[in-house]
């Protein structure tokens, strides 16, 4: 509409603060957020020539509070960290200032995006209940329209689970696929750079933004005629009723569009994964808050301390042995998963759990950030209460296009099958 | 000595500034440096308490321009860069400070640690000749004794390299040991952050001040019983005589103090690394740069828009067997490599070349980049006109301080040998 010229950016981000304003008490999405500033960002859009104008001209975006901006501060939601200000944007939002957003402001997160302090955000759809973490103030804020976009990380399911819990669509693309500099480091092998959005299109929108090509995408005209993989996961025992009605109500609608669903049982070696997950991360970690661990010390969270003081013993050589099976299993999963045009699998065990102190678990969501692949939340379908719940689909690393595609089509079909959910 | 009180901090710093001065017009190592800002930090270092001093306290240390520091600019060396300041710490500056160290300032790099715009330093041997690239001014400093030791960083051979032409210990660590955060990335898979010593000693502290440890580390009283490979690697060809007779003085010594030296042949399988590491560097460029692609575009260097293009039509599929390969010959030399204390490899084909535009290659260093293994460049020896030449020690990922120790022997045998090198 802006391209077209039926809206101002500043009409747009004027929405975004009457829907804040009227909502903030309520969700509490954002750490930062300056309407003087937005405003004129949303002017300065306004008044660029038409060939100045990105794709992303005069839109809206919210960012982790995780992610370094030059104009805002940068919390990581840490009571030590309230003063800092890095005057400095992420690649990532450089690439969107580039593109012409206008960065509305910072959501709230989980303490350095990983545990201690939790979000001051509620889920928009319970007050009661977590948006999940760690990026909770950036689904929340897209599910309760005060943005239209947003950016949020996953070390290992902070992007995925919150989509589902809030019931937005979520995208975390393959590792390192977008730069992960500029911000809070949790774990280099895993921390991946993802988004929220209204919509599919939404997704493909910054996908195209961040540059994300696949060597070739399949031009998928319908579901019919589809191949898709029905991956339970080794954790599948922990799924929640919610979570089992989710995947089974996919695959049904699936095969009633005409797609094939084959069920794909990993291999054994697949099962030490969620383990490998830990050892990585937590190792990881002690050295990426080595600086926090001299500085601040005992004062840390004491979950944080104990992991960077190694109370678990983990050792060199399981860290090792953790990157070794990763690194297998990665290769082992392209392999498997080439034979689909997706795979399907749980979001989350189950819907949004009470919160604040509970954000839910990344149980569903380890494995898929350690194997590196391209994760979708395609939201619209609903569990008890009729709170949100969503399904994954993923796939080979680096067919982030073609997951994307083949999760336009099921959100398609989610959307007309369950109409009250649209 | 500042530990002993038999020397201040504000005398050590005077004494680099004050050699600082008498060289710079044709060393040229740094980028920024402030004597105010660096005596002010070493006062408040002499006025400090003494429980308050760290392992680093009142000794000044350099840092590599593609670093950022929260009180200097940080320029990467790149003409689109002269104004940039992020005032943050990158974490291992932060690390630093929290031991004591005195930031002197920033050494002179090739831009963004890649290529283009060379740094203005010199070998401090011979100022026609290369420091050699990319940590330039931070080997030449030490080198030259400006300061007392350096941060640098490795993508493909940028500290190791430097290092052997500048004839000063260097130190790359296992990848990921010391977090990466907080400079500007190049390939995260890759980009390992090193430093620079004038003794083994030197390095040992700032591995002990980076918090890196082995499982555990073998007491070697002396080379004699030890066990050694000699690695000519898959690029032993393009070695130039210099480089083929540090290898072999070395391997005599070693046995002439009672090691044993035994050739390592590695498998055919390693012979596609060099190409797997210029696919992998290249394709995570992408990555990395797409915020100065999008905004300066081609008024980069010409090789740098050349990848980022990427002419050379690299697929994701490329990368994937690139980095599927790196990943399983990453355990297979951990096997290989178990067997012996240390496996010694040239550092760089030669001694350094006339530069400044010709830098010298990373021919010898790629592969232990791509395998994420320790090394350090022992110095001491030396080639035609007396220029200095390195030989490389490297071994299993994460044992880092086995490799400091083992070089530490080496390096007291090269001196004793040879004490013109000493």
């Amino acid at each position: 509409m802006i391209a077209r010229g039926e809206i101002t950016s500043r009409a747009l981000v004027d929405a975004c603060l009457e829907r804040w304003r009227a909502r903030d008490a309520v969700v509490r999405a954002w750490t930062f957020l300056d309407p003087e500033l937005a405003l004129a960002q949303a002017d300065a859009a306004d008044a660029a020539p038409a060939e100045a104008r990105g794709p992303l001209h005069g839109v809206p975006v919210g960012i982790k509070d995780i992610l370094y901006t030059r104009d805002m501060p940068t919390s990581f939601n840490s009571p030590h960290f309230q003063n800092h200000f890095p005057k400095i944007d992420a690649a990532s939002v450089a690439v969107l200032r580039q593109a012409g957003a206008i960065i509305l402001g910072k959501n709230d997160t989980v303490e350095f995006a990983v545990n201690g302090r939790r979000a001051a955000t509620t889920n928009p759809h319970d007050a009661a209940r977590t948006p999940g973490g760690s990026s909770s103030g950036s689904a929340a804020a897209v599910a309760d329209g005060q943005v239209l976009l947003s950016l949020g990380t996953q070390t290992g399911g902070s992007v995925i689970r919150p989509a589902s819990y809030c019931g937005v669509w979520g995208f975390k693309p393959t590792w390192n696929a977008v730069s992960h500099e500029g911000f809070k480091v949790c774990a280099a092998s895993f921390d991946t750079l993802g988004w929220y959005g209204r919509t599919a299109g939404d997704l493909e929108l910054l996908a195209e933004v961040f540059g994300i090509r696949d060597d070739a995408v399949p031009a998928f005209a319908s579901l019919d005629g589809m191949r898709f993989g029905l991956c339970r996961s080794p954790v599948w025992h922990q799924a929640e009723e919610s979570a089992r009605e989710a995947l089974s109500t996919t695959a049904e609608m699936l095969r009633n569009a005409g797609a094939e669903v084959v069920e794909v049982d990993l291999p054994a070696t697949f099962d030490g994964l969620t383990n490998a997950h830990k050892v990585i991360m937590q190792s990881e970690m002690r050295s990426a808050f080595l600086p926090e661990h001299r500085l601040i010390g005992k004062d840390l969270y004491p979950e944080l301390v104990g992991i960077l003081a190694n109370e678990a013993r983990q050792t060199r050589a399981d860290l090792l042995a953790a990157q070794d099976l990763a690194a297998s299993c990665r290769a082992e999963f392209d392999a498997i998963a080439a034979e689909y045009d997706a795979i399907l699998t749980p979001s989350t065990a189950g819907v949004a759990p009470l919160g604040p102190e509970n954000t839910g678990a990344a149980t569903f969501n380890r494995i898929w950030t350690l194997l590196h692949t391209p994760c979708v939340n395609v939201p619209g379908l609903t569990g008890p209460e009729g709170l949100p719940i969503g399904v994954t689909l993923t796939g080979p690393r680096f067919r982030d296009r073609q997951i994307l595609a083949a999760s336009a089509l099921l959100g398609r079909e989610v959307t007309a099958k369950l109409p009250q959910a649209a």
